[in-house]
């Protein structure tokens, strides 16, 4: 597994105000292409750089085109500032050429319990295996280069086959075990392969809109991810995403609509 | 019930190949402020006209202010245009204020049936009754015009108190029995009162963030609509929504996060 960090691999530098330079990592692609939760993250980064709240909140992405790796640029400008909240456009470009828009709202987590969480889904985890996925387990048929850096182990082996239910429950570690924070929870929402696995198999599974909500900011250890497909037809695909920190708490709550092709 | 059509108070007016002119209807308002999801409609309508595409497949709106009913201005940008998809930035201002921020994914929506869709909640629906809401149905404390506008039944009254599922079930027309279109359901993921009133009552549910996908092309009559509460917490909630024609096809899914304060 890689010793390079999420934070270094989704690191911008600041150029001016509003411009920034990232330099997207070749191991953290599918099919030679960079993963849409970590490119959301890259954005987010720079947007916590320049907003008056340090958390993201919520973060809708829309991706217009496939970066290769290596250098890109972040634009940010800052739409509001408020007391509680603030909202930000953030794009990611190549070569001056948008990829990636996303809006942002940034405010402040609190730590306080919930309120009230009857509405979350109560997964019943599995065990994980000692062994992570290992490379050619979601038999996809393109190099999933990102197998190599994170760590996902999860409670039914792909290689059972799918089970119908359209759904996949994952334990999730960065490398380096490094601790989540709300941005790398942006990544966590996008890590694991499409739920349509559970489905049946299919080609490139592109996303075309990704939201995340982040709901408390997390505690250190892995994180457990049940991503779900919930209907498949007209060449789409929607699938949620929860996240749970290793203390049990929601972190993370994402939607994000893709195309797939099945038969 | 009104007799004035939502095609109508969403209507825009082109000035120049980006710049529209609305007219925001103090007729679609809670406590005296549009509603969301009329608003995100208005920045899609205009997104329509300029688009290479004809249908809303995605949208995300992030909500900056509040604005007051009257003459607003709609911004549309292109991003990309693409063979099947295109995507735009589009955004709503009120004296050249920005209000409302949104990116749209536009495509064309297929009339097949459903591949799979084993992932979505199937409610029970239960009677619904010949009289609407009435005025005070919600006991929010402030005036809902919009009650006047559309038509909500639902099937378990909402002065019955809270149940504690934080789920509401209702029956939605627009005025004069207005067909709905892809635009019309970005509305209908946003028209019930807050889902949260089936946990507790409280005051005013800012809508922070807004993402509709636009799954088929509804069939004409009214339609039902599933509207959830997940997570209460630190001051916010996230709720789905989602939503079924007359033929029982599901047709819209969205998710928002708004602002709370309980107790």
């Amino acid at each position: 597994m890689s010793t390079t960090t999420f934070a270094a691999v989704s690191a911008v530098k600041q150029q001016s105000e509003t411009q920034f330079r990232a330099d997207l990592s070749p191991a953290w692609t599918i099919g030679g292409r960079p993963n849409g939760g970590y490119l959301l993250a890259v954005v987010a980064r720079a947007a916590t750089v320049v907003s008056g709240h340090p958390d993201v909140l919520a973060a809708s992405a829309h991706y217009l085109r496939s970066p290769e790796p290596g250098p890109a640029e972040v634009e940010v400008e800052v739409l509001r500032t408020g007391r509680t909240a603030s909202q930000l456009r953030g794009r990611l470009l190549k070569d001056g050429v948008p990829q990636v828009e996303t809006l942002l709202t940034m405010g402040v987590l609190g730590d306080a319990e919930p309120h009230w969480q009857e509405g979350v889904p109560r997964p019943e985890f599995g065990e994980f295996p000692e062994q992570p996925w290992g490379p050619g387990a979601a038999a996809s048929g393109f190099p999933i280069a990102i197998q190599n850096e994170i760590d996902v182990r999860f409670d039914r082996p792909l290689t059972d086959g799918p089970s119908g239910r359209g759904e996949l429950r994952g334990l999730l570690s960065l490398p380096a075990d490094e601790p989540f924070d709300p941005i790398s929870l942006l990544f966590a929402l996008d890590a694991l392969p499409p739920a349509t696995l559970d489905v049946a198999p299919s080609g490139w599974v592109p996303t075309l809109e990704l939201t995340g909500y982040i709901r408390s900011r997390p505690a250190p250890g892995p994180v457990k991810v049940l991503h779900r497909a919930h209907l498949i037809g007209d060449g789409r695909v929607d699938e949620s995403c929860h996240v749970w920190d290793s203390e049990g708490t929601l972190v993370a709550h994402g939607t994000q609509l893709a195309g797939i092709r099945l038969g």
